[in-house]
């Protein structure tokens, strides 16, 4: 099954069979889904991915948390872009999320646009789609509908949760919220909460897309409208974020498009300017802006600490989940110090947790990137946690990269 | 004069007798304005203003160069805004921009839309605004028209030349262009070339603004719209760069509006937020959209070295200028490398260069705030320059500060 999944990455294609691994199923209607604003959810439709196969005493099982943009075509190429899932370097027999080892999982997040619930959908309750009126969601929300789909695949504890950005603060929220269910968490490139600066860049997307009048005050399906230039700008100014100035400087320099001269004019003269477009361009095809709307707004509203009394130690007290916290050196999003700020914590109620700032310039985006220092590791973290939990070793040799 | 005019600054009002301050000459009616991409404009209008007086030998003249969305109101009450000159409290009697020595002098940029010639304004070819058939202008040609109006006062020798951010672009362009005609330069928070990733910051603003329906195709003059929406979004995001992670998370943290709870919608709960679109709306009111277009545009194609056979030691090979470079350690949009390698470019060809990175947390915008080191720096320097120009002494105790 794997292998089939992995030689078809190499040849993607919208209409791939990989996709008989996309798979629904509606939670919540033994218990309604009741959010942090208040409002209860009858049911929710989840969207997700397994590789793998769950052992008998159902303790392989690894949860993979997206990040803002991402979905749960983790290693299936995506059925719109077509381009390989974005962490399929990492999935496959014998790979870091070794498939002959692990049970993974990976969901679409609730609000989000690729098969979950999400602004798009049509709210039952008045037949049209939600648009603004959809629940303001929270991380909390997302892990709690997560929680639901693990009780779905009759899994008591996770292995291992892990993720990046956004994963990150997913994987802090399940260590939190579900404790004696979490035996491994792996949050990268994250942090407990997100900064001024973080919610100052998410608020600039948002205006972007809110500015556009195809917007429709969020109500551009019933115009059979998108706000695709107000989303593209979104896009732009946050795929900024997700890269170094290094890199940008090592990719892309002043490099001209027209290698002779300047054009004196507004087109693509510079090749980052040329980058920055094809970004904003391509997400639109991809995404859904009231999505993104909301997606951000969780990620603004997340703060561990103010939850539990302005102390984040007393967020994870008690706990028994073994950590690796990850940074990258170059990541000004979610800079170092916000992953020791976590670490801190953890130190504090003498939880286990291992902590490693990756050398690389390749900003944010690193641990989507092929990172050998960071892949080494999670391996080594992984190899470590997996003893402890009586996961037989890996079999044959390790495959890394593509 | 100038103490009317500082007192003036204290309760200023858009009809201010100060404002006869605010001059207006159209210059090249001799000698038409050749731009770097090969137009020439049979003439230009600057408008500026100057306090202090020129002295007898014509030796005590200091120009100002403003920053991107500045202009040539620098120690007058702005007339749309009605606040104090961005360097109002530099400039006075006893003041560090002392006018009781020196002659100041400061014009909008070409392009600009405060007075100066720009594509606001009416091509006299067309009888309509240029709009976008505005020719796309350089710094040097910014600094060419400033040429124009020195040459217009009678003055040969600048005593200084001085300016922070895209003023600093102007510095180093006047000590290139014009190595005789600057006896000292002091470029601030600036850089000889700007980065890949100002580059995309530009380029995101420029597409917000484009996004907009109201841009219509940069004729919005003639439909009598205007692109505030899209101008509204380039600011926000220009602002974030201005300040820098530690200023912001210091000024508003994660501060809600309503102190109590978050309202779980799209208004602006974090008082980051409220700050940001303020910024963005209030921006709109003081600037024309292709005005930003145009002056963003120059300083993306500001590359000293390039111009210079790719190293930038030549581009002051032979100077007799004193410098002056000075960078913020929080700055993150004109770091302290670009500064340094313009010192090190000087330092190769023996220049005379003093260079300090100020302790700062305020980032980029530190160059406009209380910075008692910064001003300290500036006091030492131009004390100095001054006495070897054989300028006489400052009398009387310094005022600093509002």
């Amino acid at each position: 099954m794997i292998s089939d999944l992995m030689s078809a990455a190499d040849t993607p294609s919208p209409t791939d069979p990989a996709l008989a691994n996309d798979r629904r199923v509606e939670l919540g209607l033994d218990r309604p889904i009741r959010l942090d604003c208040g409002v209860e959810l009858a049911s929710v439709t989840v969207a997700y991915s397994t590789y793998g196969q769950l052992n008998a005493d159902r303790s392989n099982a690894i949860l993979i948390c997206h990040a803002l943009t991402g979905d749960h075509y983790v290693a299936d190429p995506h059925p719109i872009t077509g381009k390989p899932g974005w962490w399929a370097d990492l999935v496959g027999p014998g790979r870091l999320l070794d498939t002959d080892r692990y049970f993974l999982i990976c969901s679409n997040v609730l609000g989000g646009c690729m098969g979950t619930t999400g602004p798009a959908d049509i709210d039952p309750a008045t037949g049209r789609p939600w648009g603004l009126s959809f629940p303001v969601i929270t991380i909390g929300d997302m892990v709690e509908v997560q929680a639901r789909l693990i009780d779905h695949l009759g899994i008591g504890q996770l292995f291992c949760v892990i993720g990046g950005s956004m994963g990150g603060m997913q994987v802090l929220e399940w260590a939190h919220s579900h404790p004696d269910r979490v035996f491994a968490a792996i949050p990268i490139a994250s942090a407990a909460r997100h900064s001024a600066q973080n919610i100052a860049f998410n608020e600039v997307g948002r205006q972007a897309i809110m500015a556009d009048p195809d917007w429709c005050d969020g109500d551009y399906q019933s115009h059979g409208l998108r706000p695709k230039r107000g989303l593209a700008v979104a896009r732009m100014a946050a795929h900024i974020t997700y890269l170094s100035e290094p890199a940008l400087h090592q990719k892309f320099g002043r490099n001209l498009q027209n290698r002779d001269r300047f054009t004196y004019g507004f087109d693509a003269d510079f090749q980052v300017e040329s980058y920055l477009r094809h970004q904003g361009s391509t997400f639109v095809d991809r995404f859904d802006a009231n999505s993104y709307l909301f997606i951000t707004r969780a990620m603004d509203y997340f703060d561990l600490a103010a939850e539990n009394g302005g102390v984040l130690a007393n967020a994870f007290r008690g706990t028994r989940t073994r950590f690796c916290v990850v940074s990258f050196s170059s990541d000004w999003l979610f800079p170092t110090p916000e992953s020791r700020a976590v670490v801190h914590a953890l130190n504090a109620v003498a939880a286990n947790v291992s902590f490693v700032e990756i050398r690389s310039d390749k900003g944010h985006d690193a641990f989507l990137l092929d990172e050998p220092e960071f892949h080494a590791t999670l391996a080594g973290f992984l190899d470590g946690a997996a003893a402890h939990r009586g996961l037989p070793p890996s079999t044959g040799q390790r495959r890394y990269g593509r």
